[in-house]
């Protein structure tokens, strides 16, 4: 029998390649995405493209009233809230756009999903590397978050443990490009600005390091920015 | 510095208990309750009534679409899929009227919550001892989910651990009825029958554990039921 897979798909390049890992591992998708209030929408226009792409078997979109709580820059109405980010800065504090809880949420309503629907894993893009200072994209958290879920389901009471799957974990953005283009995944459906503009920003922490990590490889990114750093394009 | 605490208000029984231990400890209560589907909507009328009576700063309701993800007979829009209890019954499995994930997708929404208001606690109702079966009410689920809220968030990296309370966790029924008496809890706003009738249905699981702690205690449970079990009423 096919083994089900729930995969939480942004929109952004590393949950793209990650469905794509998923699906060559053999699994059945089934691809859950959140409207949460994103400054950039245009990720769930992209998660569209990637779960078409991928191929799957449902999607479900999960609306999270995330304004509910408080505000954060992600959130905001304004993309001026957004920092511009140097290379060097990366990683060095939790940034501004931290969205509180936000993978555990995620992985919680992917969690309830998973048990619905009788599947045996979760993946999720999270990435340790380069990950900007997240707490929720750390191994120990994913590793703690496993052992939680075991406990905390019929499922892993009756010892079929759903296995909570980060592929990623432990690659860096070049490493993930360079798998993406392997498995062929469509890298310019992807979105990873956290501005909400036309065209990616070329400036805020998440498009930096993209471009980092296409610049590493030695290949073009194939989304258009608004403006690319100068050590991008030299 | 008055410290803040999430308190979980569903408007059963035991999470009106807890939010009352959590004002007694001297906190600032911060509600949080969840529109999820359930049949017993009555619930979330009975928890303004609470938030109201407990006194808190806030409160918020979230809606979590749990019908996406599959139908469960806690969420079904007929009362007829709720099944009739006897006592010896409870507690032997999981009941049908399981929802998957469901505490921990609420514990999550609390953790966001209280990241974002900067809470030190999340008082939650989980029980371990009535707990009819439900895998997410045991004291290794709470201590998992402990573990992986701080490594999952900013406040717990920093070494702010938001503290997750269970203060029921090890309380009998009518341990938990006493523990409301002393606290002038309004025991006659607190809903617990899983089905949605206009009076508590007396046959449920929810309702037969109600009962049988009222029982225990020597007091009249002041909700009007459809129907007394035979042993409540001799």
């Amino acid at each position: 029998m096919v083994e089900k897979a729930v995969c939480l798909i942004s929109g952004g390049l590393d949950s793209c390649v990650t469905s794509l890992i998923a699906k060559k591992q053999g699994y059945e998708i089934y691809a859950i995405s959140f409207n949460y209030g994103q400054l950039h929408k245009k990720e769930l226009d992209c998660s569209n493209k990637i779960a078409q792409t991928v191929g799957v078997e449902d999607r479900i979109i999960i609306d999270v009233d995330f304004q509910k709580f408080g505000i954060f820059s992600l959130l905001n109405t304004s993309s001026d809230s957004i920092q511009d980010h140097d290379l060097k800065d990366i990683g060095r504090e939790i940034p501004l756009t931290y969205v509180p809880a936000r993978n555990t949420v995620f992985l919680s309503l992917a969690l309830a999903y998973a048990e619905s629907i009788d599947a045996d894993a979760i993946f999720i893009g999270a990435n340790a590397v380069d990950y900007s200072g997240y707490p929720d994209c750390r191994p120990e958290y994913i590793q703690a978050y496993q052992k939680m879920a075991d406990l905390g389901t019929k499922k892993g009471v009756e010892g079929r443990s759903i296995k909570i799957e980060a592929p990623l974990l432990h690659l860096t953005k070049s490493e993930i490009i360079k798998t993406g283009l392997k498995l062929d995944a469509p890298l310019a459906d992807t979105w990873s600005c956290y501005r909400g503009g036309e065209l990616a920003c070329g400036r805020c922490d998440s498009c930096v390091l993209r471009l980092k990590g296409f610049k590493d490889v030695g290949v073009k990114d194939p989304l258009r920015y608004e403006r690319y750093p100068d050590w991008y394009t030299s």
